[in-house]
């Protein structure tokens, strides 16, 4: 059976050393997250990571969710249990709304839990990671009413919340969506549709389940500026916020499905279930949009999640399983074999894994950092910055962690051979719920979609000019120094690459928009090395800086500088190809007719 | 639920205005497959496949085989019909020896029809196709005596075959391996010992059963030349050569696995079980390579196979699936939205797939060519030549075309957004069927292993130079056909990145073997390349003179030079990255100490 234990010393030194953390502690709820008590709240989260959801992920899987006549949904034993302890432990609320129960600290450091959380168990994080984006829409949107009914329960855990967007003539096209909304008297809205695809729609862990649901009103506009958002609960609040009468809404099936199988996936059918609008009415998607970026980012974390926990148990075996001898020369000599960690190709697949691991969890830290300004910081500027970053990274980090955390699983899988394929060892797991992260919350060539025809040109480019500023910024500055050459003479390459194709979709794009969109998988791909690789100068340099301040570091840091050099060696090269394919266009693949394909 | 169409045409154009398969008539058993004899026999194929193997496929994965307590295993509903109807129809014994029973065809219409049946079933085709590769070995290694009582019955598809080399602590170092063989006053082998991930050990198709058992006799020198190879019956066949006394050999347990539901992977128990030795005592390991080089093929097979099925029915759901608008205006104006083949990024994730599984089964039909003729051509030079090429192209084919399989039955799922994730559409099984093949029959990393570390030095590189010859030798040739230039210039390119990576891996492995591990599998990747670009060009040669000599063939022919071009312009550019990942050695990557992964 896998085992997971989550990377506290280097979400620290992150935090500390490559991120600065301390330099933040002027934004709101910063100044309740000193070192100390990051520290301490890292420790509990990789305990009830470790102790609880890591030993029901297993099971979870095997046991799957089960759907009752009756259209209840009964989730897999210990779920129940876990889901409480992770309530009270004020997980969920750990940086939401503190008007409204919740702690208010730092996105960041959800980041962290959610990261956590998710490695030793997908499955059940989506429960209170997708309560977590809801909590986020109500509190952005709803009125105030709203917000005092739902927010508490959702915070404390008690009741759970998801998004419903597709049915099944609509995915992506979101404008094609049927499901109606019909105003009432009171002002509620009655609402009637069904719904596909509804992860965690019906569970047996919470009280009860806040639905929020795109719909049409009556009357409204076609397409997509016709969609309204509305809360739709299974149980109506009563006059004392507790759950009442049950709604019309109930789960007619859920879907036997790749991974995942501990999270139920559901088809939801509203038959005139009552609903209240959130935000203004034909505006939903904008409200929406709220809850899908913070699904984005959790997805994103997802990836990094089954890429670190595959690592973590492809190493361990590596190290201890014993098969053929070294190529130069035996390393064990008195076992009958060598450890396969000798063999290069072993260590090739494991580093290709781990040089992404830690850029992507330094990645995902800096974007939710921004996310942190975004809303905290005090000056108006910065907050743009920070949010046009964050704009911009979002569909990167969600295509290009979630393709690599599958590609990592899939690598990790191999690591064990034969026994990798097997069920009871748990390594195919992995592989088969990181698939779902590369399609949900917008299918990866959606992100590269949004990246490129949307978040590049939008105002003018300015968050692009904002991201290249600072890393060529950077570049400048630590030109002179000889020992981060290694990093940035690779990073120099990738972002001349990324400078280059932008300028080849400025000039191509325009005239013949099926340029943007035939290079835009390459592009997101392009631009996530880059990031990544400026992660790694940023951490190699503060490696260095440890390493200097501290002998009893320089092996782990030592392990860093190495992994950050691999990265440069054999991951940035790719920035190339990714060039050329750019480059190519679209009129090669436009060439073929529907009908010859 | 998924479809297929067995690629008849694709097929017929290779073989005839591709591989100009009429210069081959003067080899044995060629002569009887002459172009209406291969066309007859495709569309037999093509027809057992769309209709007996596929429509069991699907139900075969969701049912999986049970193993009943008295240690018998019952396959999936249907599968028995299906396995007597492939048998009868004499599929088993296409290319196999005449004097048995076979029928003496080509190999490389083996090739085809098995994968025809693979793309229609791969859970089953492993059922004849481990057959099929035990015919083999026994026919070139075992004696008369054994042939007589043998191959008959396997080649007629009433008893079948398995490969048994597994064991718990050894998979790929089989000089590991305990399974011990103690010789009998009768001249048989009493065989002990436990052998695990026995595809199709155990099974409820065949009256019975044949192991192929590798064994240490005692006495026996320790490692891998104190391996024999023996038969080991389930029934010991009586004196009419029918089953009679069952022999102590069973099926202990089977495996849940990600994949390949429909076959039995058993653990099989040895109890003193009767066996009898083929080939030379001691020389087993080089009898079962030729079973392996077989299986190996075989696998490669299979990798295209679930590309190609996943590849047609991506290509299916994309033109009819609507969603979104092209960003170049409506293409369906008349709907409420465009069928997603508009859009770029499906194109080019269509394209990725169909680029490589035309090129590839080009690819593996030369190979398969090179196969008969090592065996069948009566010159002895050219016997050896195609015998070297085979022998270098085998690990590549497997590795490339089982790595490339899988990515692409993802990138097919992928184009069904949420719908591939769900069981019953069907696309998902080809994932997990798709990902066994990177790791049996010698996991790709072994491959890669196999071809730079032996392949390549073999007989001072004859194999390789003979390739190198051939395809610049055509290069020189079309250099002065301009409408080739989109293709040869593409395979020119990548024909200097693998020249560059040998030479650099020649000047940098002597000293250091790690330089060649650590960049073997980007070694196998290039090669791959630039193998299927060659068959790019061969392709387009031959499609651009058929269009010529017939109009009625030009949009298919098209399609072919789309493709094509598609090919040279975004997957041959991956050859730089290739060469950049190789030539930065393994230092790196030996660097990081054991315990510090």
């Amino acid at each position: 059976m896998p085992s997971y234990q989550a990377p506290v010393a280097d979400a620290l030194f992150l935090l500390n050393d490559v991120l600065h953390w301390d330099r933040y502690n002027n934004l709101p709820g910063f100044s309740d997250a000193s070192p100390d008590v990051v520290e301490a709240v890292l420790g509990e989260a990789a305990k009830i990571s470790e102790e609880i959801l890591q030993p029901i992920n297993l099971s979870g899987d095997h046991e799957g969710c089960v759907r009752n006549a009756d259209g209840s949904v009964t989730t897999p034993k210990g779920f129940k249990e876990a889901f409480k302890a992770y309530a009270e432990g004020g997980w969920i609320g750990l940086a939401t709304n503190p008007e409204y129960g919740g702690q208010g600290l730092p996105y960041t450091l959800a980041t962290l839990v959610n990261e956590f959380s998710a490695s030793a168990n997908m499955a059940f994080t989506m429960y209170p990671g997708l309560t977590q984006s809801a909590i986020a829409a109500i509190d952005k949107h709803a009125s105030t009413n709203l917000k005092q009914i739902y927010l508490p329960k959702m915070i404390a855990g008690t009741w759970a919340g998801t998004m419903n967007l597709t049915e099944p003539h609509c995915g992506t096209d979101l404008g094609l969506l049927k499901t109606k909304a019909v105003p009432q008297a009171d002002g509620s809205y009655a609402i009637t549709g069904q719904k596909i695809f509804i992860s965690a729609g019906e569970q047996d862990l919470t009280e009860n389940i806040v639905h929020l649901v795109l719909a049409r009103i009556e009357g409204a506009p076609a397409g997509t500026r016709g969609i309204s958002l509305f809360i739709v609960p299974k149980f109506l609040p009563d006059a004392t916020g507790n759950p009442g009468a049950r709604n019309p809404v109930s789960c007619g099936s859920i879907e036997h499905k790749m991974g995942i199988h501990a999270n139920s996936t559901c088809v939801m059918n509203y038959d005139g279930a009552k609903g209240w609008l959130v935000g203004e009415a034909n505006r939903g998607l904008n409200a929406m949009f709220v809850m899908m970026n913070e699904a984005r980012m959790g997805v994103a974390n997802q990836g990094l999640s089954q890429s670190e926990v595959a690592y973590q148990n492809a190493a361990a075996y590596a190290r201890d399983r014993l098969q053929g001898r070294s190529i130069s020369g035996p390393k064990a000599p008195d076992k009958p074999a060598d450890p396969i960690i000798v063999h290069p190709d072993i260590r090739r697949m494991l580093l290709e894994i781990r040089s992404f691991n830690e850029a992507a969890r330094a990645l995902i830290l800096w974007a939710s950092l921004h996310a942190d300004m975004a809303t905290r910081n005090p000056d108006e500027k910065l907050r743009q910055t920070s949010e046009d970053i964050l704009g911009l990274l979002t569909p990167v980090l969600k295509g290009v962690f979630t393709d690599r955390g599958f590609d990592n699983a899939v690598k990790a899988q191999q690591v064990f051979g034969g026994h990798g394929y097997i069920a009871e060892g748990g390594m195919e797991q992995f592989v088969r719920d990181a698939r779902i992260a590369m399609i949900y919350e917008g299918a990866n060539g959606i992100q590269a979609l949004d990246l490129v025809g949307r978040k590049l040109p939008k105002d003018g480019g300015r968050a692009l000019t904002a991201f290249l500023s600072e890393v060529n910024a950077y570049l400048k500055e630590e030109e002179a120094d000889a020992a981060m050459k290694p990093y940035t003479s690779g990073l120099k390459q990738g972002v001349s690459h990324l400078q280059q194709s932008t300028v080849w979709l400025m000039q191509n794009a325009m005239a013949k928009p099926d340029n943007a969109g035939a290079g835009s998988y390459d592009y997101m791909h392009l631009f996530g090395l880059v990031a990544l690789g400026y992660m790694w100068c940023r951490i190699a340099k503060a490696a260095m800086a440890r390493k200097a301040a501290d002998a009893s570091q320089a092996a782990a840091m030592d392990a860093k500088l190495i992994a950050g050099k691999f990265f440069m060696e054999r991951m940035m090269p790719e920035t190339a190809s990714h060039l050329a394919r750019i480059s190519s266009g679209a009129d090669t693949m436009m060439a073929m007719p529907a009908e010859a394909f």
